[in-house]
């Protein structure tokens, strides 16, 4: 795959972007405050808030006069411009969330799935009929709905046609068809971790910083990476998958088949096998719903008097957390790392000063000294957040004002 | 850092260099060729090689006149416009390299060095004596040379002004400036992994794929990351440390100070650890030398019959290499992985079968499925040729015709 050659086309789209996200940030902003925060031209700024404005994606709200020059216009991002829905598709539950074009949260639904059926007609349906319900519990038709992002759990890979490859899943173009046909909306598919870092790049740390790693801590774990301002999709757009990265050669097994993967460490059922090895008989050590677990570890963490067995299993979930976040410190030398997902809900601040402290040791030379260790600024369900951000960004791609290259848009 | 805002001329920059890579590869060409290599129109090819040649980086050397149609000129890069020194400095030696302006070696100088002696005075003038040496060999003066680049090994940061951490060595301004007037020419500094990528970018493979990553194989081990055409450097300059990343957790003292780090167990010392490990009076166990160690392994391996300690050492690092290269290949999913270093050129084709059978296998997914796997195609000294590449990048800059940014230019 050669060097997509970058245009003055792409950076007006990154002109127009950057003050995309100044305004998404700000909640309320001005022409000035956006050429300050993006550091953008006056000129520029008039000219991309101009063209945003035209597409009914920034709105200017009201007129500011001052005692001297000329009224100032106050701007937002015009969330009466249309919906977007986010889908996460687990393998225990499809999640929809519907935001509005300021992407604020405006309805979502759950549905339970059966983990154990994995015949493609009954996952479409089950999107299917979440979306239906998340646009009938917001009350909008499909005729006010940019776009629709689906996130499905596993590999999903563009390069050479469109294939999905989740465990257990086979779908290919057939299967993509059929979602698209349930759907019936301008629709883009991807992988959790890479909308994980798109929830980052446009909502949380991403933008402003030269290179940010976020990481998803639940059943599995995995990292959503951004540098430059860019997602890292890798040649299959598998980069990320930090969670199959080994962390103890020939170590424990992990549910995807190879062993001693970080995953099989840290993810939920991995932080329960540590602590049956630190005592086995625990109680906590056989509770069955992974949820349960995680939140009971962290209700048993918070009383006065902690349970030893459990401290000793957030100290080395911390060692197993912090030495394979040196790894990715040794190899992408990153200036922030942001933890997201259930597990850092429940556990984060418990995990975070071992965490940072082993990571402090364990990376090369002084290459974490500096580095911001952080829980995500970005809150509630960040991959629904993030597959409806990448919905959007298509919407915008497709009236001319970005240039993104989408890699899974149906 | 915020991320570094692209403008149009950082695309003029990336066509003058596309062009000369082109020019570069090709030995000679014609503008109609670099427009076919590069996919830029024939304008804008004939702009920037007009820009070229105003330099004196370019040169046409002939007319060849067709039957019809305009005569065709042969561009090639312009030798004579200049000399440029790449400079590796080991634990073990200094090795400097001059080249002409094409980039073809020209003259080379190796200097032992006391690896126990680390006072900065000394290996400031083992550099400024190889660069005499290799300027006298050459037959031209400091007036004839472009650029110098001297690759030290270790951390080598610029962020908050430059310092250079080198086991044992603590550099900071002092002992740059230091270097600065003993060289007495535009002089770059860098770490050998942002070097050896730098060779595969202008020389190998990197230009032209959208990730590439370079392992350079010798005492120490560690990545050299291509990404979309750029260097991936890190926050701090210290990405592609993968040799200090985790292998084995608790496993294997490594040099660093640190356990279980993929170095202790693929570098020139960790393969002969293994060694020990399968055989420990093996008469290979206790050569001294690294490099005689290793070329006595490729010797072993060569032999009709293969000695079984051996073979088993070899295929016992395959395996930890391939498993190690399936970490890279989790978090980043580059298109191709290229070998480079001492212990490549010795026992490269020997590990290679069993290391991309360990890496097909232990890469999630099927992301190392359609992976290159190979040995680089940039010969000699990679470290010194990545690092004149750099000062003749630097030089280019000077004039005006790039906008890298090049952190360690002093």
């Amino acid at each position: 795959m050669a060097v997509p050659r970058r245009t003055s086309r792409d950076i007006r789209s990154e002109s127009r972007l950057d003050a995309l996200h100044a305004v998404l940030a700000a909640g309320e902003t001005t022409r000035n405050e956006i050429a300050a925060a993006t550091g953008l031209s006056p000129a520029t700024v008039a000219t991309v808030v101009g063209e945003l404005i035209a597409e009914g994606i920034v709105a200017e709200t009201k007129l500011t006069i001052g005692r001297v020059g000329r009224p100032t216009a106050t701007l937002t991002m015009n969330a009466a411009r249309g919906r977007v829905v986010g889908i996460d598709v687990a393998e225990t539950y499809v999640r929809a969330v519907m935001f509005d074009a300021a992407l604020n949260e405006v309805a979502s639904v759950e549905e339970p799935r059966d983990e154990h059926v994995h015949d493609p007609a009954s996952v479409v349906e089950g999107i299917g009929r979440a979306l239906d319900n998340v646009l009938e519990q917001g009350g909008v038709t499909r005729a006010y709905v940019l776009g629709v992002g689906v996130a499905l759990p596993g590999l999903v890979q563009g390069a050479s046609g469109v294939s999905v490859t989740v465990p257990h899943w086979n779908w290919h173009k057939v299967e993509l068809e059929r979602l698209r046909e349930r759907v019936g909306l301008p629709l883009i598919i991807d992988n959790p971790l890479k909308v994980i870092a798109t929830a980052e790049l446009w909502l949380g740390r991403g933008r402003y910083c030269s290179s940010m790693i976020t990481i998803n801590l639940g059943t599995g774990v995995g990292a959503g990476i951004v540098l430059e301002g860019r997602i890292l999709r890798g040649a299959t757009n598998s980069a990320g998958e930090w969670g199959h990265s080994l962390l103890v050669l020939d170590g424990r097994e992990c549910r995807c088949g190879r062993r001693g993967c970080v995953e099989a460490y840290i993810g939920a059922p991995g932080i329960q096998q540590t602590l049956r090895e630190i005592e086995p008989g625990h109680p906590l050590a056989d509770l069955t719903m992974q949820r349960d677990f995680i939140d009971a570890m962290a209700e048993a963490a918070e009383r006065p008097d902690p349970d030893p067995a459990v401290q000793k299993t957030i100290e080395r979930t911390a060692y197993y957390l912090g030495s394979a976040l040196a790894d990715l410190v040794a190899v992408i030398n990153p200036e922030i790392v942001t933890l997201t997902g259930w597990t850092t809900w429940a556990l984060g601040e418990h995990l975070l000063p071992a965490t940072r402290a082993r990571l402090v040791e364990q990376a090369p030379g002084r290459s974490a000294d500096d580095l911001r260790l952080e829980v995500s600024t970005v809150r509630g369900n960040s991959v629904a957040t993030g597959v409806a951000t990448i919905a959007l960004e298509r919407f915008l791609t497709d009236v001319g004002l970005l240039t993104t290259r989408i890699p899974l848009a149906l």
